[in-house]
């Protein structure tokens, strides 16, 4: 198989790494899961969706007040300049608080807007009651509503505009703004416990890592702070989707694994090309763009392979890596050859793209990017946040090559990339997982879940036996750090 | 006593604190340990001085090469201006290096050419061989020959190019510079411990605390770094200095608390500027410098209460505030009244400022800046390193008031300080001693010991037994951390 493959995304599978991922592919811009929307998807949709899913809207619980807190531009310099201000959003739920020495659950926003996250991130919200907790969703900067500089037009101006949205600058954002809270509730001793999933996973652990007196504990689910040059296996992040691809049937992968030479060799020719609009109802007929739609299809199935019906980012049936397999293995048309391929993609392409069968054509999207995430994650994937995540082993078509993932930032950004810099600020495997796990004692990192933080996301009575045994264990040691901290400190709750 | 006094100075007391403390009692510039050299002090004697005394010259095991480490001017930020680049000096001796498992002892330079501190921080030389060490001082950016923007004039040209002189770019400097250092050595698991004393030892402890991937331990000597707004007694600083005095003798105490006084009125009058020109010998007949250069001597003359004459930044005789009590006290001048208490001032200046006989006069510094510490301090104490040293409470002269610190700083820098950032960034006394000494384990603050960083300097026949205990008692933690490295390793030196 050549670009493909979840069967344990553990640590290393992120959502946004895909990003990087398929950036390195030779097709620009990056395409993206957002510009594959349909464009028969309205408005209301996504609304429904940004509130977690059309079929799956947010339970009752999720209920906030909507904040602002004044923040500095640059912690670390202080030009002129860096005095600079923006308005950063956070959502606060402080129903279920128990008081000053209660517990303040802290999620560490992602790449986009914090509501998406706030009404994804169900564990939060069904634990809270149990421990007395506050819970509070931060934005990132440069997400959202969240945009220095008055506008994102004005945030994304240029690379001197762009040079305050680092991760080291986000988690001390986090810092100010927690100490800042702590402060207005009367509440210093309170324990802060960060939480994230994916890159908000890595915020979350980070957090941790460099801010110790801040919060006393941090779950980062599916987060791959390991996934860096040296660090980690570039191949895995494929490996681990091709593996989830597999293990559904043999015929599965083959049928992926031959289709992006059909799709080439069909987008080659003017009677390809035909062919290709023929069998794929395309919105604006760009057959063109048919690779990039399969690529987002396999990659998000593989990452949001949930358990049950979702809405996170894209609505979704449960399990959609089997239904694409499905899909294909079933599909009748002819026995054999590139028609077949082409038509049992297509059928993926409708498991992922018109789950909800309200799509009429695939592709060119109303809005290419509805939670606000390319403009800031493209920055940074070039910049700072160098995933080894584009490489894919098997065929060769994407061996890893570090200088032309380089060379690529370069030309995005005009900067040169920094790949070694989260190694330097984070460190590597021995000492953020091993020092840190054994040392501090107060993380935890989501050893194994197919699906991307999955762990995170609300309850449901059709959810598998292993994933509430993982959520039982995470409630567990939550508790324990907690019970630890109180007795530390010599208070109670 | 109204502005004095150190006989246990343990961590609150930096050298440097004095730049922001002095800064706060209404005299500009502030004075300074510089501008009171007399002028009869040659340009060769301050060479001398620099190479750590001019009776103390350092051992011949003094031997560096110096090296240039091209370094990003802001780690933290990724807009085009921060990837401008400067030359970062530091000084290698690798002569007993026993290879690349062999550990390395990192010096966190402090603010002041690095060749200062090499020389005065014999402690690293002399255990050096022992372990097999190599020894990598560090000059921290802004200092010395370690120049921004290609000069001191540059550097220091207005608030933005002064911008990136921070804490926390200093430490990520270090960062950098060591793990390309065992890059081009090969020596990706040679342990590294930071040493540093007074800033430099806050630098080491931080190191410690934001980078344990990279320092595997750090001995933190005299680092206040817990001399933050809200953490410290603001009056522990004088406190400590005047108890030094006070255990010397009353009356020295008594002359001490009555001098400020009889200055002031002295001052106040023709009649008295003429006394005091007739008693004290100024350089420049600038006698309105004469409380200056008394405070300069009293926090001094404590900081570098060295059981050995010294030479760290001006030459000084053993035991320096014996000495100068015992001038105030045999001074047979008159048995009481000002005169008395003006002439007794004298005699300790003379000890302070004259223990080599060399000076003609009183002030008139030919450089004003011998280690090119001024310019850099000055803006790093009025923006992050707003250190809680200036208050007195004994008579009420200079009371904490936060207010009036802060709009000093204000005036000054043209911004507003960040009382509150280093404590947000690194922690407060919980977190950063206690989790930090009893979690990452390999920290190790010098408790006591009377003199600023005593511990770090060259050892001397003439040195007093707990000083000698202290200096083995660090050998053996260093030798316990380094066995642990290598037994959790499972390598060898």
């Amino acid at each position: 198989m050549e670009r493909t493959i979840c069967a344990a995304c553990f640590l290393l599978v992120l959502l946004l790494s895909c990003h990087a991922a398929v950036a390195t592919n030779g097709r620009w811009p990056p395409p993206t899961l957002a510009t594959h929307y349909s464009s028969s998807l309205s408005s209301a949709a996504r609304q429904v969706m940004a509130a977690g899913g059309s079929e799956h809207a947010p339970p009752s619980v999720v209920q906030y007040e909507t904040r602002w807190y004044t923040q500095r531009l640059d912690h670390f310099n202080v030009a002129p300049a860096s005095y600079g201000t923006f308005q950063q959003r956070y959502l606060v739920n402080d129903t279920f608080w128990g008081g000053k020495n209660a517990p303040i659950f802290l999620y560490a926003g992602n790449e986009g807007d914090v509501e998406l996250f706030a009404n994804n991130t169900g564990f939060m919200w069904e634990v809270a009651p149990r421990f007395g907790a506050m819970l509070v969703f931060v934005e990132h900067r440069y997400y959202g509503a969240s945009m220095p500089f008055g506008s994102a037009k004005a945030a994304f101006k240029d690379a001197s505009t762009k040079g305050y949205l680092t991760t080291t600058q986000a988690i001390a954002d986090l810092a100010t703004l927690v100490l800042s809270l702590k402060a207005n509730l009367s509440a210093p001793a309170a324990p802060v416990l960060a939480f994230g999933g994916s890159y908000g996973g890595m915020l979350a652990a980070w957090m941790r890592l460099k801010y110790p007196h801040i919060v006393m504990g941090a779950v980062a689910s599916s987060a791959p702070i390991l996934s860096f040059y040296g660090l980690a296996d570039p191949y895995a992040f494929y490996d681990a989707v091709t593996k989830d691809f597999k293990s559904e049937s043999e015929n599965c992968y083959d049928v992926l694994r031959r289709s992006w030479d059909e799709l080439d060799k069909a987008l080659a020719t003017d009677a390809g090309r035909a062919e290709l609009n023929r069998k794929f109802k395309m919105c604006d007929g760009k057959v063109e763009t048919i690779p990039d739609l399969l690529d987002t299809a396999v990659i998000y199935g593989a990452m949001m392979d949930y358990p049950t019906s979702s809405g996170f980012l894209t609505p979704l049936p449960a399990y959609p890596v089997r239904l694409m397999c499905r899909a294909m293995d079933d599909n009748p048309t002819s026995s054999s050859g590139a028609g077949d391929v082409l038509s049992r993609v297509r059928e993926a392409l409708n498991v992922y793209y018109n789950h909800t069968g309200a799509a009429a054509c695939f592709g060119a999207a109303e809005d290419d990017d509805p939670y606000g995430m390319f403009s800031g994650w493209n920055w940074q994937a070039r910049t700072e946040m160098v995933l080894m995540t584009a490489a894919v082993r098997d065929g060769g078509v994407l061996p890893f090559n570090l200088t032309e993932l380089l060379d690529e930032g370069r030309n995005y950004t005009g900067l040169p990339p920094r790949p070694f810099w989260i190694e330097t600020e984070f460190g590597g495997f021995v000492s953020v997982v091993f020092d840190l796990v054994t040392k501090l004692g107060r993380m935890w990192f989501l050893p194994h879940a197919c699906a991307h933080h999955v762990d995170l996301r609300f309850s449901n009575k059709d959810d598998p036996d292993w994933l509430k045994q993982v959520r039982r264990k995470e409630t567990r040691i939550i508790a324990r750090w907690l019970s630890q901290y109180y007795s530390d400190e010599g208070i109670s709750a």
